[in-house]
């Protein structure tokens, strides 16, 4: 069975939207990415740090989706890192009220030695050095390595940091204003390109309730966000996009480019999902049926037929 | 042959982008939609007015494409309509620099006689009197007619005659804020489905680059806009795209749901083009094989195999 390493942040995440608020919540990047691609039942492994007040619960939670959290080291004495934000009216941008990096700060990734021969490995969003980190302990290159990553890498501090892995994978998962910061380009296709020639083979510009893109070389595929009658919380979307993307070509074994259309169509789905509740809460309670039905809806909402001459 | 009746202004603009700008030059939704429409080579009438200022070279052009121009009033003494703004850097948003009425504040519109069965109404962006008065003079009802409007009709002044005439339509086209300001819901799934209850039995929303959503009851289809390297000049992309709609439906005869999928395609497919110069010169120069190479960049674009279970 082919194996998934995930790298990224675990959380608390307290949140505020137009609909309510939530005390510490389990969030990050890793648990979002894990569960989304916990759908495709394949091996996954996540990489991450926790401090001692982290509820050992919701670690359960996961490896009952048979998610392996071995390596999630727990800092004795340590505090989980924390994040809070309020989500403005639209629900399309928000404010970062608190962040406390915590056990992250000091965050020294080891990769287990039963994930060194990963076949996908998932970088989420996290500090660049430490997602070199995982990359230069891996024995066997990976299939396909992807990257997600977001706009305070690109603040100058970071920035060569940021380049470096970018030259080391093989897809990158960017949103839409982050690609034009990146690449310096407003159209999203000269974005693309100019990323391309930073490494990556592949581009995924996500635009949140607009769709997403994948780039590669001359070919574009679109999909397009389910339209929602309700968004209720939009934290960890782009996580449960990359958690899907990554866990279906995990599942398929096929990197080719038309494999890669039906995982973010895969993606778009499970992270149509997410936003419909407070944090993980949807995703931990997902069924197959669910997941079906809606990529049905899928289909219905972009399938057509035109005669060509 | 199906005859489609286009009701719209007929405008002199000038337009400033940051890619450089024009003198006064062809304007108007009647235009757009009747150079869009053209492409599916039938029968249709422009009902409009200019003033003695306009060059019926405009409508020699017009008429070499099958546009019949006999219902387009020339004012003896008038002035043209004349609209002139400037686009934002992201091409996103405008500032209207100057309007004058001119002969369109005393339009009273006259359908010819061989139009007033017509098989499709395309109501283009205008004051709601003028287009229920284009209504009032059918002899048939048609089979399908379409509204467009814009935000400027929501105000107070105008809104009951707007929801007059939203109330007698079967389509209205109307961009994603204008919905929602329509409607009072931000959600467009809700604001589509409270445009329902005022009338239209379909509600399409515009999103410019980020594509149009077509609504009807529970069902909904989407397609994006093509992603382009080059936005050069929005001006009349809306207005295309109701060109193309109503001029595919014209064509084919079919008012039914999935043709109507098709026609969203071939609609956003053409408004593609129109962006691409200033004005209408790309729609005034635009062949049978540009069109059909670019409807198989849309079908890459959005079609994928997806195995459900």
């Amino acid at each position: 069975m082919s194996k998934l390493l995930i790298v990224g942040s675990i959380a608390f995440d307290a949140i505020e939207t137009p609909f309510g608020k939530t005390d510490k919540i389990l969030g990050g990047a890793a648990p979002y990415i894990a569960l989304s691609a916990s759908n495709f039942n394949i091996s996954s492994s996540i990489v991450s740090v926790v401090g001692e007040d982290f509820p050992l619960d919701y670690l359960s939670m996961l490896q009952e989706k048979n998610i392996d959290t071995s390596a999630v080291e727990i800092v004795k004495g340590g505090k989980t890192f924390f994040w809070s934000g309020r989500y403005h009216n639209d629900l399309n941008s928000r404010d970062t009220l608190d962040t406390q990096l915590n056990v992250l700060a000091d965050f020294n990734p080891v990769v287990p030695d039963n994930y060194k021969d990963a076949d996908i490995v998932m970088l989420g969003n996290l500090n660049p050095l430490v997602q070199l980190g995982v990359i230069e302990q891996l024995t066997t290159k990976p299939k396909l390595t992807i990257l997600d990553t977001m706009n305070f890498w690109m603040e100058d501090a970071f920035l060569g940091d940021l380049l470096k892995v970018i030259s080391k994978v093989d897809v990158i998962t960017i949103n839409d204003e982050e690609a034009r910061q990146l690449s310096g380009e407003y159209s999203l296709v000269k974005a693309a390109r100019a990323i391309e020639k930073m490494g990556p083979k592949y581009v995924v510009i996500k635009k949140g309730e607009h769709g997403a893109l994948l780039f590669h070389k001359e070919q574009i595929f679109f999909a397009p966000a389910l339209p929602l009658e309700e968004v209720f919380d939009p934290t960890g979307a782009g996580d449960t996009f990359a958690g899907g993307f990554s866990g279906y070509l995990t599942k398929t074994d096929d990197i080719s480019f038309e494999n890669m259309k039906k995982a973010i169509i895969h993606a778009s789905n499970l992270a149509s999902f997410c936003v419909e509740k407070f944090g993980t809460e949807r995703m931990e309670n997902l069924n197959r049926d669910e997941v079906q039905r809606r990529l049905q809806q899928f289909r219905e909402l972009t399938q057509f037929e035109i005669e060509l001459s």
